[in-house]
């Protein structure tokens, strides 16, 4: 795909060089909208409003979609306000708050005034909802019917009023207020004759969700009842909109980033690494990095108090790094293992017993063949089996101590409402250095004296 | 929910006590399949085996399909192979291959006697597909228009054959041959006359998979194309069945898992990590350890060779944990960064240069930063300004290897086919740990003489 889009943008380049603006349109005609989009960028300033200009206005609102937040923004400066409010007219609603979410706070404000009236309001209460909420999220194209009709008239208003829908393959049943009373699939009305009514195919068990709620709970719903879409209704339960299956894709990927990120001891990009400034990156990194530091310093007291002991048996300098670097592996690995298993719902945090004593258990057959190998190298590189046998100890203690910490320490954090993915790696990692070397000087002294 | 369940745990368990088996049935009528599901495996088995016995038929295997592989089996285990012979009619195709994949071998033969001579030579066709590839992932219930029918002979036939679909919006239009010409959505067919062609409706516009793809790709495509089911096609572009965005869903979520495991610094597990026996999380996570214990004897190897001067200048040793764990966790971000933005396809392996040379920079912010507050600190502690200038000059220039080798990795190791998120952050830590002792001593051997 990427080699046919450079020679396609030589091609589209060329086209519009020669004022074949129709030919362009042509062309695109059948491209979908993320390739158009990949294409549009990797073209000039001049060229890209051209060729954005030739597409069909829906067709154009429909790609806008696809681009990068930083993209939309370079394109949305290039535009006329004629362009733009045609442009906010026509993307669909969802798309529309995603953007102005997402643009700097001068161009969103530019935006909003080039908003018609009832779009305006429409994204006045989208935004309106709390950042990460369903809310945000959500979209009010789709199509409602009502219980007291037939069949017949649903098709008939489906026909009308389903050209826009986000999603075609759920209807939602609403009563005269805007109560949501249940949804009912295409499926059951196409296999239904025409004068049954909609009451009669409902079944009143379905799932909805709070606009209020965080946009987490919208995934796991998705994901648990393998829908394609969510009602989303009010405190009162009035249908407000609905969240589909693409979007929330979208969302999963971004917490899985986000978890990741954390793992590795940093605060979340919140957008994409390409997008992010080395300012940025350096902000969102260094505040672990600091607090290491001064962890690190609490190991080199442990250190500086065993100062004397270190010079007699220098040996036990050489094994430092290999005693802090095993507590810290193992503990960040059964803490990985625990928080994501919370996170996919794997593991429940009132199943705490059972998840540390699996790894107590893990900890202790890690210990045992770690102990026989460091041990074994620690004496063909000691040279003395009393450095073996310290360094063997040493390596079971703290692996087993470290697995033990490293699968609590998420359900703990969890208990004191502290983000367990955020802090549990590099918490245990940290730890680990400094009763690593706890433990080793501890067993040193007790061995050598 | 947990809540409520508990009480009609205790509600359905005295039903069946009662033998009104028909009040069970009723009482589930309402409730999503995972609420059944999740409600069964609390049930004794007993209990358990009458409650599924409750549920009409195609419920029960509907149910069944939210069951874990785990408590699949021990269901399986308790049914007769009358029983188990209506489940596995029953059970819908992609759920079945799903199913017999992740049981043992031998209860995977046992149900492959059980199935009708049909139901084998699809369950066999499926499994014949490579693991993690597309093909067992799909379906084969879709349903087929051919593009001479008319608009009204199209949803004759969808009411016809369209109950077993598994998807419902979408169709597919085959030639005579099963060769897949497009795909038409149910709303175009919907908002059409009668009278039009199948034919007309088409823009021969669509994005298809390969069987022998792998299932990645599957996620790929359908976030980035913002569709609920692709079709999957042989190498002659037959059409051979769908994949559908609720499993594609289910595949993120295990891929990113098993990144964040791999990231670790393990195999990822394959199974959840409520269902892994200590003996296998065992055998997934002593691979690194270990390899680690070799790496930190180089560690121990490079101090030993300044072994004297630690002696000399004991207060060397007090910082030595400190530079070996910020190279590390330096190491470890920006690997981790570029690792994440590679897999979710927001920087392409041939941005390299772009993205090394920004962690280049923000390896300069965050060195100059850390080797301030690290040089202070040590002065404080080491009461030495020369220590101060050591630490300080040492942390700068290894947080800078580091940052650069961490965000370079990802790109080498793709580049000879190794899989980055298996091993950029483990190779950057420890190759960091080595690395950093090495600046070090080297820097204090220039200022100290």
């Amino acid at each position: 795909m990427v080699e046919e889009n450079t020679d396609a943008e030589i091609e589209i380049q060329e086209l519009i060089d020669n004022h074949q603006l129709k030919a362009v349109a042509e062309r695109f005609k059948n491209w979908a909208y993320p390739e158009i989009a990949d294409l549009l960028v990797q073209l000039d300033k001049p060229h890209q409003i051209l060729a954005y200009r030739a597409l069909p206005r829906q067709r154009a609102a429909d790609m806008f979609a696809y681009l990068e937040p930083e993209e939309q923004d370079s394109l949305l400066e290039a535009l006329t306000d004629a362009d733009t409010r045609t442009l906010l007219a026509d993307l669909s609603p969802d798309d529309r708050t995603e953007m102005l979410e997402e643009l700097p706070a001068t161009v969103t404000r530019r935006l909003m005034q080039l908003l018609s009236p009832e779009d305006l309001a429409e994204s006045r209460q989208l935004l309106g909802y709390p950042e990460e909420s369903v809310g945000r999220l959500m979209t009010p194209d789709y199509i409602r019917l009502r219980a007291e009709w037939s069949v017949e008239q649903a098709i008939a208003h489906i026909r009308k009023y389903g050209r826009d829908s986000e999603i075609f393959n759920i209807l939602y049943v609403t009563d005269g207020n805007g109560l949501l009373i249940d949804v009912v699939r295409m499926r059951t009305i196409i296999m239904s004759s025409p004068q049954v009514l909609i009451r009669d195919l409902l079944n009143y068990n379905f799932i909805s969700i709070s606009a209020f709620e965080d946009r987490e709970v919208a995934v796991e719903k998705i994901q648990r009842y393998d829908v394609s879409a969510l009602p989303v209704v009010d405190s009162e339960g009035v249908l407000v909109g609905i969240v589909t299956v693409d979007d929330i894709m979208d969302v999963a990927e971004e917490e899985a980033t986000e978890d990741i990120q954390k793992g590795a001891g940093m605060a979340p990009l919140e957008t994409k690494y390409s997008a992010a400034s080395p300012v940025q990156l350096f902000r969102k990194r260094i505040g672990w990095l600091l607090i290491l530091i001064f962890v690190n310093l609490i190991s080199a007291g442990v250190i500086s108090s065993y100062e004397d002991y270190v010079m007699e048996f220098i040996t036990l300098a050489l094994f430092m790094p290999l005693v802090i670097a095993s507590g810290g592996n193992c503990g960040a690995q059964s803490a990985t293992l625990m928080v994501r298993a919370i996170a996919t719902g794997d593991v429940e945090l009132g199943d705490w017993m059972q998840s540390v004593s699996k790894e107590i258990l893990v900890g202790v057959l890690l210990g045992i063949a770690m102990a026989i190998i460091a041990g074994g190298v620690g004496h063909l590189y000691g040279g003395d089996a009393k450095i073996a046998v310290i360094v063997g100890l040493s390596m079971i203690s703290i692996v087993f101590v470290a697995n033990a910490f490293g699968a609590l320490l998420p359900f703990v954090l969890s208990r004191i409402k502290v983000d367990p993915a955020a802090a549990s790696t590099p918490l245990i990692t940290s730890l680990m250095d400094v009763l690593g070397l706890i433990i080793y000087f501890s067993i040193a002294v007790v061995i050598l004296g």
